[in-house]
């Protein structure tokens, strides 16, 4: 494919990418916590849990005075008390011979380390009990600590909250988290063809999708964002443009449009002349997304984007979204998931350029083989449609030094979201 | 395992919450839809593309005047005119022999049918060009109405709108939508040894986690969220803050804990007694899990979860995710992935009931078949930690009628998110 071998490869162009450094860190309360980012590893402040549970109804014991027992051979123990719900349990003591009731979630009396479950215990009266069955020593117990002890890293730094983490933390008691500053996300259409959503296009124009597509995949990822709608194909309003986005400290530049060779010359031109700014890449070999333009003042990246929605969200996928992590100092891979699937169709490719192929893909038919996995078929359509990425359920990656897959080979998948 | 026979299988658990009607809908705008769910199918009000345009810069032409073209062969056409950018290219026409300047994007002019990469046409002066290349007719040309024909569906009523169907509204310039209103989750944490996080618990108390981590995973399944804070373990109180909830409008009410036999009848008795509420289940035959509870007053969803914070998550992730969907009227499957992957270690378990094993995944060692996938191992560590969860990339799980996996078995993961 001519061209395609003197462009960077998928590789390199992230690479550029990773040498972005991460935004500075704010505190916000856990309430608003989902989703962020945290900056530091966060410790555990205390125990947790801190003091050890029970994790049924039934008697706190000490499992050496149940060794042996069994439906013809019950221990016999005597009853020292009760741990209610949320009470102290230090006032009961759990000696040789002993046990005491305790309830799901109850806190082990002194001297125990186990729980019999009720239902295989009898009370016969006389405050004594029959226990039926053996128990292992911690058996049906929560040690204290057994979460995660005091000092102990909970959540390490780069790690994206989500509700299991929310909930290690309010059981910390740890109700503010420093977080990555979410990135601001600046959204520049070009294109003399466009009119805004709202308008309606006289004919040969046509309503901007990128604005809308963009700032989307941008708010899932977790950007702040702010669109500045179409900005005419003329060298002097973009780099107006991009000196305001600058100005308003974005931390994310994204000009789709312009992909034609004459339009994509100018925004080059716009990324060499803006001051401080520096062109790192003017194309990538891959399909869709070749003519993709990258540059970065101080720590701000800006994105030229190719005019076609289809390939501007490939791109989005491949390398904002990456862009994005770095800025947050998380995982490229975080919240992108890959799978294999067979190929149910020969996909052709092309040596020198990385494809990445709309699929659908299907459970494996009956009587294929057991590990098969999920089947992957093209979708029909030029890739200038909107149509093609919405009926998409993944993309089908197809290596750089391949010429593609035969059907029954297997290839990695990238799962839309 | 005692007990699990006599419970409702997790499908028929499933069937009770499919009952449920769907909420009323709202007019959105398009700037707030993303996630929001359509609740009517949606049809195109005019063809996208609204006319045919080029994917190309280069020449729009008639196919049939290139037939035969070649490197030493070329065809030699008339320039008739140039298609500027969101130009109304009804004033160019492309008759026999002739051919039009286009950039990508631009409309093709009537006559044409194809256009001719610029890597192929030379242009030798006196208004000629020359093509070496044969081009089919509507190569490098996107067709009026191939995206979407007017009148044609565009979104199927209960999509969840992302990013690509946001695009395709807006390429339409179809500004609101009708979605299902968001369903308002009350969340209640009860039990006497619970206090919120911000206390400090006294011997014997343990942090609230529950109210934390089901607020955070109803939000992200785009609920509205009411936290109720910790209720005491009284049936008069409980019985009061039901009532509150369904005032209040709940769509979803979530009781967490509770899960000890004494407290449990309670919440259950709570099902029972308030006005107009039905009991539907009081347990299911699935590992963890087993004594959730379902209860239905007019179109509102009460669920008892169980108090310990994995296994409450787990419920969430199989039922209460799955009532958000039918409340919202999308696909219960909507939003979850499941992977096939390889038990890399056995995985016992016990007839007549489901497993829900927290695993990791990990890539497939070197040398393992093709196809093999994913690998599952157990994440170590008793039900009742949160830790367990934290780390665990997914759920496998062990269906009813199995005693489990052998190493090299394959099983469905549920991937937590």
């Amino acid at each position: 494919m001519k061209g395609f071998f003197n462009l960077l490869t998928s590789r390199k162009f992230q690479a550029l990418l990773a040498d972005f450094e991460p935004l500075s860190s704010e505190t916000v309360s856990l309430d608003k916590a989902l989703g962020r980012v945290v900056s530091e590893a966060i410790s555990a402040t205390e125990d947790l849990p801190p003091f050890s549970r029970s994790t049924m109804d039934g008697y706190a014991v000490r499992a050496r005075d149940c060794f042996g027992a069994g439906e013809s051979e019950p221990a016999l123990l005597s009853i020292s008390g009760e741990i209610r719900m949320g009470e102290d349990a230090r006032g009961i003591r759990v000696g040789p011979g002993q046990a005491a009731r305790i309830w799901t979630g109850g806190c082990l009396p002194p001297g125990a380390d186990a729980v019999v479950m009720l239902e295989y215990v009898r009370e016969p009266g006389d405050g004594l009990i029959e226990v039926f069955r053996a128990v292992a020593p911690s058996e049906n117990v929560i040690e204290r600590g057994q979460d995660f002890r005091k000092g102990e890293t909970v959540i390490p730094a780069g790690t994206r909250l989500r509700a299991q983490e929310l909930g290690v933390l309010a059981g910390l008691g740890i109700l503010k988290v420093k977080v990555r500053r979410r990135p601001l996300a600046v959204i520049i259409s070009t294109g003399d063809e466009l009119v805004p959503p709202e308008a309606s296009p006289s004919p040969g124009k046509i309503r901007d999708i990128n604005s809308t597509t963009l700032k989307a995949l941008a708010e899932l990822d977790g950007c702040r964002t702010f669109s500045m709608g179409i900005v005419p194909d003329s060298y002097q309003e973009m780099l107006q443009a991009c000196e305001r986005a600058v100005d308003m400290g974005a931390d994310l530049v994204l000009i789709s449009g312009g992909s034609s060779v004459g339009n994509r010359d100018f925004t080059m031109k716009v990324f060499e002349d803006l001051e401080g700014c520096r062109l790192l890449a003017h194309g990538v070999a891959i399909r869709p997304g070749k003519p993709t333009l990258l540059a970065r003042k101080d720590n701000t990246v800006l994105f030229g984007l190719p005019g076609h929605v289809g390939s501007a969200m490939v791109v989005y996928w491949l390398f904002v979204r990456y862009a994005v992590s770095v800025l947050l100092g998380t995982s490229p891979d975080n919240g992108i998931t890959r799978v294999r699937a067979m190929c149910g169709e020969p996909f052709p490719s092309v040596m020198g350029r990385e494809d990445y192929v709309r699929v659908v893909l299907e459970s494996p038919e009956k009587g294929m083989e057991e590990g098969s996995g999920l089947v992957a078929r093209p979708v029909h359509g030029k890739s200038g449609l909107i149509s093609t990425l919405v009926k998409a359920h993944g993309l089908l990656v197809i290596p750089r030094d391949s010429e593609g897959f035969h059907q029954g080979e297997y290839g990695e998948v990238i799962i839309l979201s």
